[in-house]
């Protein structure tokens, strides 16, 4: 290693100022398509379009939309987080007093865990960081989503804008705004840890142990936001789709979209809270959790012990290294290639994985060897420190990369309809809805083989070489590109709602052909960074695990052992639990929706010929409440469980929950999102008819589409609600348990006590 | 404990005797009702009854179908067991291959595991002696299935001729065949199992360890073909089922059984061979697998060194008390109280579960109190041996029994039409096949968690007073009311039969009813069933997996260990790979059914209007091919599994795939069965329409009914395929790797041995 603590200093905020004024000149650029009908003309549309449509009155339409869809999503957001206000306000309180009871509530220093000669912060300094460095977290991450939802909202009428001129200016407008999200996440999120770290350093000096495990409060912070982001979002978003579709496409025969159907406003700001503001928190909190993850374990490494400040902030420099290459990358998509046909989009995206995961592969050698010491050791609770030489740091990020751009590659297999298996869905969709139920869910099954072993493979690979160090650095080497990977998923609801947003506005044929286009692409991206969050969440969970256990002072998690099996078991169980939770709450939103827009249709003369409109406003308000009133029995049995297992069963217990919770969420939530990606495009592809076999399943409204339709609605829920909300689930569980370690090891598991 | 050899010697094959004698007696019974045409007069039924039919015809056609049934289901299942028994050959000579390999192929004796001092039987011994117990197991298996398919066969019509008499009579008829099967196969495999024990006992005289790991290659013969029966049976009855509803219900309109429908017979055949025969191979398999795991973790026990040859047949005595507590049980049904209405045949069937029960708890008490010392010690490798009083493991058999019957009660709650969950499914239909779709997976999710919790419960109970063997015996007093339990189990297929027969022999309306209440009880019964099975096979599955960890020489599975993380995760995803297989498998079955559906309609001139008969044996013939040919894919990733992994990644790797396909199996199998149940129901719910909620949705054909019927074929596949083959996928996964054991040990994971 050659590099010295200045450039540490320099490197890690200069990547996060050029990643802000990279998204803040995206930004400039977009804004420069202009929604105000007065200044069309200088853009050089024309007045008139092809189907004679008025192009002025349109882009007022347009305007008017855009500032419902932004109003609808404001005003949920602000109720969101009033409730999730409270629940910080009380859950701060938790962490404070459960962690400074540790050491019963005393200021006076205590001596250290890894090293009883030394003295450590008191539980009050501990408690009172680890408090701190959670309400940043969360506040970070809530920021993350409003910016993103904010941007996503200001860029979805332009998109549809520019599909006039054509799919490439419209795909560009799209793209810039999803990169807006992206970097302004990762640098920022960067940023206010790295600060964090320079702040607590004053008081905690060289105690990097303390230091880093009051830091993992951030994680903790900004997965909660994280997880009530997705299951409220996710419920609304699904409540709005799927009681839109049921009576809109099934009862009415109107299209999707259509301005008649009251719930379509609410399906639109729907994608925005959901898939943009729900996605964006907890991408960050992956990021988050992982950087914790990997300085609590190198915290007790021979460079930590000896207080080497570039090799620590090895986590954060990797992250910093990744905004450059996603800066880099992002200019192959905006200004190197131009896209000129519909059939160029999926491949552009694509491309942008490619070159991002070769790129970073590139600058993870180089951080690897520039930034760690050439031989070092990583302490592993009950068996010796491990030696380690920086190139097996090398292999480690990289085999967290690379097993994500597989399992990208292998999502984009299963839910993009240019390859068979959606083919075959399709198919099965001739003899009705069952056939295409029964095929989605064993291909949804079916997808998790690859991912899984990709997944195990990363993990036999990091930990062989660099133990748990490996695993939370492989996590990270997932998310090292995440301002790309971001970029490419928020595109997908900013294209959902520019083609929404063409339909109600009345635009033309031709308009609404290029923005189903960038809509189908947007779905397989979608599916694909579902895929990122899972894979991602599943290295960072283990990662956490490891903490967790050996901040927990167990030597073994022997799931031989009663305790351990009966977590093991139990913790396998608790995704099922929170599935059914979140997928109940969307029926019964649903159906709630589903009264609501019959009645407008029933009771508001001339809505379904299009001379009045329906009270959009009334739908947006029953998907408002209702998924805050949803969002809360889930969001309780993923926080409390913790809480109850660690202090009546005791550590022990808790680690078996968590590896169950693990392994049997990974598994659940990739199929759950890969078996709604695929049922999505299958009806897709049925309606496009670009194929022989696809026009002899069509046309829109023949009996195989119809069956697509309900099997596209079933999976509604699974992929963007429940499936998504699980990956939060596993991180979250491990997060907060590596939290209130150190009070479960004090004080958890009384009622094993009292029993024997 | 006061009992000696004799009384072993004699009560073991006394209940055995007793057993079969009661089945045939049962059989005797059941054989009086006649079903030849000539006799009819004689009992006394009227020659034509109330909707004028001619009587003695309808007889002809019972017989005539009746035929045709048990031709089809003996054709399959000859075929099957020729596959089965070229699979089986090939089996054994790889058990004898791989053991006898450990030794060096040698004849010499060798040193005990357990005690080097002693001089055990060679591995060709053991090789031999595992084989021979292999292929016992199998044909004791092979038969159990057999035998079942007969009696079901034979009783389908005598039921349905009985229901002119009433409903009391034809229950009567149904339960007692169900109870032939139950009380053949409870005995004929103890049976089996201890008179191989006495023969093995000849050749290795005091080595109980020796002996009892040879035994498990019983349960391992008893688990493969169990396999095969589940799958190939399974996928035969739902291609069959699916292809029959898809074109007769939701094309044709016409009711379901109806003769028109070429996929009838085939239908009916398949309840024959996939719930009867599969099912009974399924429970054998449990029944063997759960002793030998307790006989072997026993063997290293104090009264093993001990040689207490009346302890150490502790697991048989239990099963041997079963008989003839669920003879007693029996008689309540059968001539303590007689069903007068409809309303009673689910409350009689629940009964039985509760006597069974509770009577069973007594004798279990006075078992553990009378054939166990007062106090005994159980090894623990790695650990201090566990003091063990007899009394302890009276609580550690009830845990069992009652977390059995816990589990019977919560799967009652969730697929039974009198409650509300069924009842929120069926009105979900309102809004379409997607929220039916979206509320029933839901409901399968939620109807995990209290089973769950039983079975931890019943683990932690019984693993914190006797260790593995608390475990073993747990699993076995789950499965100590076998014979009820599979009375219950094989009443619903009959009944189910029953009601086909009488629609396809054109019977009253009067009858009809009466049969479609029998087959409505018998759906939530067979959920029941399966219930059990799953929480039996979880308990045995652990069982088995704690004497595969001590036979393998495993300290810990450590699952913060790579090795056995990667085996872990990799574990939790084998459910979803089989279960895409087996659902795949059932869909493409189902469309191959579906072509020769619509081609018999459709080139058959009179078959709609009923004047010709369709080709009922073409449809068997396609189930039969498929369902063999589809079954080997699932089939072999089951059986290879296991082999692979020890051989290439070692006892560790495989010691983590086995947990986790156990927690993540179980919760796959539970939702998966009671999803499926709840929609039958909910559709039945809506068809009979007996409440004002019900009559708001119906009536048949209506859209919330269509809706309906689309859930109950998608939970098709899930509750008669996929959901009842997991249960065997996690047995035979832990008993073949502990076959297997001192192979992998010898000589595993030769792949990790190159890379490090």
């Amino acid at each position: 290693m050659v590099l010295g603590d200045v450039f540490v200093l320099a490197f890690v905020p200069a990547a996060c100022v050029v990643g802000i004024l990279f998204a803040l000149t995206q930004w400039y650029i977009v804004s420069r398509v202009s929604v105000g009908g007065h200044r069309v003309s200088n853009n050089g549309y024309m007045h008139v379009d092809e189907d004679g449509i008025d192009d002025s009155s349109v882009v007022e339409k347009c305007a008017e939309i855009q500032a419902a869809i932004s109003e609808g999503s404001e005003s949920f957001l602000q109720t969101e987080y009033q409730y999730l206000s409270v629940f910080m306000g009380i859950f701060s309180v938790i962490i404070f007093v459960f962690l400074a009871s540790v050491g019963g509530f005393s200021f006076d220093r205590q001596p250290c865990d890894y090293d009883p000669s030394q003295s450590c912060p008191s539980s009050i300094a501990n408690a009172f960081f680890s408090t701190v460095a959670f309400i940043l977290g969360a506040v970070t991450s809530t920021l993350s989503g409003y910016l993103g939802m904010k941007i996503a909202t200001y860029a979805n009428a332009r998109t549809t804008l520019e599909a006039r001129r054509g799919v490439g200016p419209a795909f560009i407008v799209a793209f810039r705004s999803g990169s807006v999200m992206g970097f302004l996440l990762a640098a920022n999120g960067l940023l206010v840890l790295f600060l964090t770290i320079l702040v607590f350093k004053l008081y905690f000096g060289d105690d990097w142990v303390g230091l880093y495990e009051a830091i993992t409060g951030y994680g903790l912070g900004g997965s909660s936001v994280a997880l009530f982001g997705r299951v409220g979002g996710g419920i609304y978003t699904k409540a709005a789709d799927v009681g839109a579709d049921l009576v809109g496409k099934i009862e009415q025969n109107i299209p999707e979209d259509d301005p008649r159907n009251p719930a379509v406003i609410a399906d639109n700001v729907g994608d925005n809270v959901g898939d943009i503001a729900g996605m964006g928190a907890d991408l960050f909190g992956s990021f988050a959790e992982s950087t914790c993850a990997a300085l609590v374990v190198s915290s007790i490494s021979s460079f930590g012990t000896d207080r080497n400040f570039v090799a620590m902030c090895f986590p954060l420099i990797i992250s910093a290294a990744g905004i450059f290459v996603c800066l880099i990358t992002t200019l192959f998509a905006t200004d190197l290639f131009a896209i000129k046909g519909v059939k160029e989009i999926e491949p552009t995206l694509k491309r942008q994985l490619v070159i991002s995961t070769i790129l970073m592969t590139a600058a993870i050698f180089l951080v690897s060897w520039y930034a760690l010491p050439e031989t070092f050791t990583i302490n592993v609770v009950g068996h010796e420190p491990k030696v380690v030489k920086n190139w097996h740091i090398f292999f480690c990020v990289g085999s967290g990369l690379w097993a994500g751009l597989i399992i990208g590659f292998v999502t984009e297999y299963f839910t993009s309809n240019a390859y068979t298996p959606v083919q075959d869905v399709a198919d099965s969709c001739r003899t009705g809805a069952a056939t295409n139920i029964i095929f989605g869910l064993a291909l949804g099954y079916k997808s998790v083989i690859i991912p899984v072993f990709a997944i195990a493979a990363a993990i036999y690979l990091s930990y062989s070489l660099a133990a748990m160090y490996g695993i939370a650095v492989a996590a990270l080497g997932m998310l090292s590109t995440l301002a790309t990977g971001l970029a490419i998923d928020a595109y997908g609801p900013i294209s959902d709602n520019a083609g929404g947003i063409a339909e109600m506005a009345g635009m033309s044929h031709e308009v609404r052909e290029r923005t189903d286009a960038l809509d189908a692409a947007g779905n397989t991206t979608a599916a694909i960074g579902k895929g990122f969050a899972i894979g991602s969440a599943a290295l960072v969970s283990l990662a956490l695990f490891g903490a967790y256990v050996s901040r927990a002072g167990i030597a073994s998690v022997d799931v031989i052992q009663p305790k351990e099996f009966v977590g093991l078991i139990v913790g396998a169980m608790l995704p099922y639990w929170f599935s059914a939770m979140t997928m109940k709450s969307v029926g019964k939103a649903a159906l709630a929706m589903v009264e609501e827009v019959r009645r407008q249709f029933r009771t508001i003369p001339g809505l379904m010929e299009g001379t009045t409109k329906p009270d959009y406003k009334r739908c947006v308000q029953i998907s408002t409440d209702a998924s805050i009133k949803e969002m809360i029995p889930p969001g309780a049995l993923v926080m409390l469980t913790p809480l109850i297992v660690g202090t009546l069963f005791g550590v022990e217990t808790l680690a078996g929950l968590l590896a169950g919770a693990l392994v049997s969420g990974v598994q659940i939530a990739i199929s759950a999102s890969n078996t709604g990606g695929a049922w999505d495009n299958a009806k897709k592809y049925i309606e496009a008819g670009n194929s022989e076999h696809a026009k002899s399943l069509g046309p829109k409204g023949s009996d195989a589409h119809k069956a697509a339709v309900i099997g596209d609605t079933v999976g509604d829920p699974l992929k963007d609600t429940s499936g998504p909300s699980l990956n939060i689930l596993i991180k979250l569980m491990a997060v907060e348990s590596l939290v209130f370690a150190p009070f479960f090891a004090a004080n958890g598991g009384w009622l094993f006590r009292i029993w024997t």
